[in-house]
């Protein structure tokens, strides 16, 4: 399941509370375009927004209706027992694999961070995907580390974020990172706008926010990709460099998918967890500009 | 109850599970020792490592058992709905002030902290005070924030982060906080190291993770303060310089207090929540010949 195109949706608010409707909506969208997987509860699923029990709420939902598609669930906390807690409430639910972010307060250390994966893997009977995202959990994984987790019996994947800008830099990257993972172990990018990098240099597959809105745009994207067709994979994603432009501005793709669900009418116009708040009008507008120019609905 | 020596003791684990009587052993020194307000739950007691029901039976604990001391609760949480909760746990349970860090997941603005302290402070019925702790919190407190937030009604104090090393650059840095902030609103200083920077410029108190564990050494030292005695604030904090050296080398107080703490049984050895590793046999010699050599008991 740790390949092609995995859609990640938003969890989005309405009235204080996730909206299941809007949700349901949202991951209608993504089974319809046969997406490859359905990475649900991630950072655009505002797991670190919400209880346990709603958690638990998002997991049974997202199986309930994903067909045949697997779904994985992120059961990132910043206490062991909490994420053992999550871990297993994702599988009762029928989760096909987890998602686990090394979530800190007090700074960790490589040695805590290894336990932690050591400690989940025994307990889950689903693969584990490590969910390096330096820019939300502060943890910067080095490689080393990479390949001593990646080398537990249990790990599948390795959610990597963005790589370099320049092809090259991408290629040399991957290839670095494929000589200290277990051949059995998929890297799969997340980050948009470089995802076609990514995908180029040959990660398995993408971790993709943009996907969790437009899957059919991000599908075509990743099935260019694995039938080689690089040149193609090129083309589409620069045709979306406006969309990755408002990813820049906006310090990541999160606001502004929650800005497009809500601009499309999927969501609430504003669907986000509190403390967060949605965007201006002014940038709803500049967003909805970007939609329209690129057929994105 | 915003003025000299807040004590922030740890909450000790055991067995994977908050150690109850290790906790109320910390709480004896503190209210022995005559402090004047307790910071319960705060990073250095490891709220972000506990269940709201946790939480709540840790803060129910503390003011049970704090006698005449005010005891302040931090309730920390990604989620609005999650810090609206725990501040209903913490009157319950009798704190006579909140304690309310700008916790993010997805990186907040300006905006958001100021209406989630302007939210918090309009259902709470206790004064809230600042937590401005970028080191945990990633969030970096402007000064024009602090002061739109400090002049919210129901605002009672602010949790700094360390003053500057030098004596003159830490005086000019609380003067000029002091010129963006209303009077009714006191300055607390943390980050052991620059307490006495912070107590000599006119910081009202400490905010102190040291008087969690050596609850007289701080006391001294902000009694010192609040004579106007400042040779012996700096001949104090200068004694206890191998301890500051401690804290920069594990990069804070919260791993060396843990250590420490168990080093004098009054914790298990190992008393940090999961993830978190105790430090090596050989760091925990370090420590104890530091408190040894400095008669820290």
């Amino acid at each position: 399941m740790f390949s092609g195109l995995s859609a990640f949706p938003l969890t989005p608010f309405a009235a204080g509370k996730p909206d299941e409707a809007a949700f349901l909506r949202l991951l209608r969208r993504l089974i319809d375009a046969k997406v490859d997987s359905l990475g649900v509860l991630g950072s655009t699923g505002s797991y670190a927004y919400l209880t346990r029990a709603r958690r638990r709420r998002i997991a049974e939902l997202a199986v309930e209706h994903a067909e045949s598609i697997p779904v994985m669930i992120c059961i990132g906390a910043v206490g062991t027992d909490e994420v053992l807690a999550l871990a297993e409430d994702a599988q009762q639910a029928g989760a096909a694999a987890l998602l686990l972010p090394p979530l800190g307060y007090q700074a960790l250390n490589e040695d805590e961070v290894f336990t932690l994966f050591e400690t989940v893997t025994r307990h889950a009977s689903v693969p584990v995907c490590i969910y390096d995202n330096p820019g939300t959990t502060h943890f910067t994984f080095s490689d080393a580390l990479l390949s001593r987790i990646a080398a537990l019996s249990g790990v599948g994947s390795v959610k990597i974020p963005g790589v370099p800008a320049e092809q090259s830099a991408a290629n040399d990257r991957l290839a670095q990172l494929r000589g200290t993972l277990p051949d059995s172990v998929s890297i799969g990018v997340s980050g948009d706008a470089s995802a076609a990098n990514g995908l180029i240099a040959g990660c398995d597959g993408w971790y993709s926010v943009c996907g969790g809105l437009f899957p059919r745009v991000a599908k075509a994207m990743t099935e260019a990709a694995a039938a080689g067709d690089h040149q193609s994979v090129r083309a589409q994603s620069d045709r979306l460099q406006p969309l990755w432009a408002l990813f820049r501005q906006h310090g990541g793709s999160f606001r502004v998918i929650s800005a497009a669900a809500g601009l499309l009418g999927l969501t609430e116009r504003d669907c986000l967890p509190r403390p967060l708040q949605p965007l201006s009008d002014a940038h709803c507008q500049q967003i909805a500009d970007v939609l329209a120019a690129l057929d994105l609905s």
